[in-house]
């Protein structure tokens, strides 16, 4: 029999991400294709690349949008910089963590973790105690944003320690782009790589990126040649570079740029530090309602990020069957939890388009409604309605 | 000054890709974003397993599409089939042979190249002698379709080749796939990949990737690890394989899995050996027209690809302001010559929704309207048209 057009349900998306994606930025994915080396695409380039810098507060040169998902923007820090045999200390607070531990190696690179337990910050003084132990370390890694657990680490002292020890500072922010105060520049990274489909709303597939002067010297000074010829910023830089003859690299796929230049557009118009604050400001909501229903939350209160929630599944209840429940019946998808919170945990998140008030009370009163006995019912709308109606 | 929404230029593309895409397409890339491990969007990625098999002609199981652009399924199929001091005999008739090489270096491999002019098929004569010379070699890699002088080879002779010297053949269907005859499974093609943006018509992105049962056992029984996390196609397996329950790798681009699903299902419709057909056909439209006018084709006739036509630019004619009055004056966009045929040829697409009556005519007469008394006047859209109203 063949196979008929796809016709996607429509969701609600309070997982790790994708995030629910603006009408305005699918519109933009669907406008006509053209050709990636035609002149007006190449001038929408240059946009991305500024309204990138933007997001991102930073000068650097090289930020540009890896044309795949997050996870190749991980593996374009690790591939660029870490050459065989050198050193890198990487911090562990979850699953990305021990992904980075596998890019490392996967270079030829000695990864040196400090672990810390899922659910907490990276902490500083391990990291110092690594640094002062391993002079021989050339980078330290860490997540700012777990999305696994939704702990935020403090990125402006870890990058201070990094360099105080003449490393470079290499930075997953694919949670914290857009949803939480992050400064490039200002705090000394010099490598980090973000995902679309996370605070920024915009579809997934494209990972946005950004490279310290100081690391782009690194990455044109290599003994050894890069070992993806996808990813290696040398050869990438001269099709997204700054001069007006581009070399032919790979093929931009185009629509997700459309896209992501319309969600950066619009992250522009609201201005960052109000998104930063419309995200505090919907998590300060959703939170006072999972309390009030009694549920608690895996991450210290300082740590926690507004964007995503790990909330701890109460006992006796079927995790699984709560989640399909919440899909089946109201559309809504919420995160399972990954790792040693598996079970444990759901993840609700509350990136970009998803953070916004009709949300928190579908959510809110979605989990009151599946999980009937197990929580207080009545109460938590009204607890977040009250958080709603202050101020920003 | 803050930056605006883009609003792309509605242009025909009859370059070298991206081709025309199908509004159908595009409206499938618009459709709500569903979470990746939604069991609804799983459910569409069996399907996208289904139709590409279809499309490629094959039974193998890991038939998948790589969540890039072609040049990172390229990566994929040299990552994970060439180990260090593996040997690879490349053979190079144009651009992408070259980056044959480079992968196969980055890799840790040898690469023995086979050459042929630009322009020239792949001579099996030639690809024998290397095999003969290198019984240590264990991959064949060579390009069935050659996108930067529109040059065909023959995929089936090379493959049988590659087996009677115990090689696995590793085929570039890039601008091949949906276009002309290619059967991964009669050939014995071992691995293969191509990309979303040729003559599936979709919009750029993805390359869909397939390995043979024996490329698959080599994968699984690598010694080293492959070096990208990204494209470890053990890892892949897990997230695409046909286990109902998926692990998590990375976040697949949604919405361009939408839109690859819808232009293969158009693929499914319109019939495989149809679509070849109608490639064929409109290329002798074109081919009338253009010889009409008094202009000529690099490629030889038996080798000539109907999808991608390399036309000599006459003496006289500046290259760069015909592409540059083509795309200004009828939004027509047509390719430059790459490498040694730089400033020599222009390449004209027919490739996918690209490849129909209307566009042949406009292309014809956007030509002879731009090049005035360069060309013969008046003949060459009769030509054309008499090749275009008979039948398939």
């Amino acid at each position: 029999m063949p196979i008929s057009s796809f016709q996607p349900p429509v969701r609600t998306l309070m997982g790790p991400g994708p995030s629910d994606v603006h009408p305005r930025i699918l519109s933009a994915l669907a406008r006509p294709t053209i050709g990636h080396l035609d002149p007006t695409f190449v001038g929408m380039m240059d946009e991305v690349k500024t309204l990138l810098q933007y997001a991102f507060q930073t000068q650097n040169a090289l930020t540009i949008p890896v044309s795949a998902p997050g996870s190749a923007g991980m593996e374009a820090c690790f591939a660029n910089l870490v050459e065989p045999g050198d050193s890198v200390i990487v911090c562990q607070n979850g699953v990305f963590g021990g992904r980075m531990k596998e890019n490392v190696e996967r270079m030829g690179g000695i990864a040196i973790m400090v672990q810390d337990d899922w659910g907490q910050a990276v902490d500083p003084n391990k990291v110092e105690a690594a640094l002062k132990a391993h002079p021989e370390a050339k980078i330290l890694a860490f997540v700012h944003a777990e999305t696994s657990t939704g702990a935020r680490s403090d990125a402006k002292t870890l990058c201070a320690l990094a360099h105080q020890y003449d490393c470079l500072a290499l930075v997953d922010a694919v949670t914290s782009l857009g949803g939480i105060e992050l400064r490039v520049d200002d705090w000394g990274i010099d490598a980090i790589y973000s995902g679309s489909q996370k605070c920024l709303s915009c579809t997934p597939g494209i990972s946005p990126v950004s490279f310290s002067e100081r690391a782009t010297e690194v990455i044109k000074n290599r003994k050894s040649p890069v070992q993806s010829w996808f990813l290696d910023m040398n050869l990438v830089m001269g099709y997204w570079g700054g001069d007006s003859k581009r070399a032919y690299h790979h093929t931009a796929p185009v629509n997700a740029m459309y896209a992501l230049h319309e969600a950066l557009v619009m992250l522009q118009d609201e201005g960052l530090e109000n998104a930063w604050r419309r995200h505090a400001k919907q998590h300060r909501a959703l939170r006072a309602g999972i309390e009030a229903m009694g549920l608690g939350f895996v991450v210290p209160e300082a740590n926690r990020l507004p964007q995503l929630n790990s909330v701890t599944i109460p006992e006796g209840v079927d995790d699984a069957a709560v989640r399909a429940q919440l899909l089946n019946d109201f559309n809504l998808e919420i995160g399972a939890g990954l790792g040693v919170l598996a079970g444990k945990v759901w993840r609700i998140g509350l990136m970009g388009h998803a953070a916004r008030a009709e949300n928190i009370l579908l959510c809110l009163s979605a989990l009151e409604a599946v999980l009937g006995d197990h929580v207080t019912q009545g109460v938590a709308v009204a607890a977040a309605q009250s958080e709603l109606t202050g101020k920003i």
